[in-house]
């Protein structure tokens, strides 16, 4: 059942090499029919958030005219990144198929592990210079958003 | 000098709850001057990747022409979550600024928290499911993405 949808995405993989992208291809599922494709896309159209999961959720978001991707399945030709696990989690897709690991990828020369070790660290430890200017407009747009009774949440 | 790049990036947040969207606002600067823009268009354009910070990157690598965001900026009116912050190290942002913080947006109804303890545990432990499926034909794609010689890296 899973087979199909699996070699289609590696097969996306494969071919965005010869187009000159990464070696990434991703799919969607929806009712055993495939809703969205994607592959890497990131120095093709200069996006560093073009993954070929991202870029599949963006489509499936479109295609099905919802942010909301419960019930879909994902099939990624290789474990996704910390940035696409997180577009995962917030289009609450159900589940996550995947061929390749996080090793395959480092060997690829992708450093996934960076960004997980972090994310794992307090803000103050990163390598990434982040910091903090608390100001009271930003607490009033919260204010505002929390007593909107109309808003659409997600 | 982050003063006015931070007002900006508040001053959107605020707008977009009127429009419809999530109380989120983000600019980029590079060379002390804005490049980029964008607000929260989860809901609007049903991308549940659509953050304002995601946006602001796609926007800024296309202002650019490169996927590579090194000697830029972010200023985004809340913190940015595990998807965002990971979308930052792909992209090579050299620092971010941030006024509200993970605690607000939980406030407003966004858990982060969930995809931080989520990302932080082994594949087997998470609420989500994620299986792999080891192919022969995905660990060809990455060989083949090894041996070519004229690659573009990112």
């Amino acid at each position: 059942m899973h087979d199909p949808f699996m070699k289609r995405a590696i097969e996306i993989a494969g071919k965005n090499i010869d187009a000159g992208g990464g070696p990434f291809g991703a799919v969607i599922v929806k009712d055993g029919k495939i809703i969205a494709e994607a592959s890497n896309k990131v120095t093709v159209l200069n996006d560093p958030t073009a993954h070929a999961e991202v870029m599949a959720i963006r489509k499936a978001g479109g295609q099905l005219g919802d942010f909301d991707l419960s019930g879909c399945t994902l099939y990624a030709s290789c474990e996704p990144c910390p940035m696409c696990l997180g577009a995962i989690y917030w289009a609450r897709l159900s589940a996550v198929y995947y061929a390749s690991d996080r090793q395959d990828a480092e060997a690829g020369g992708f450093d996934d592990s960076l960004i997980y070790e972090e994310l794992s660290r307090p803000i103050g430890e990163r390598k990434l210079k982040m910091i903090r200017m608390k100001d009271p407009s930003a607490d009033l747009v919260f204010r505002r958003w929390n007593e909107k009774s109309d808003k659409t949440r997600y």
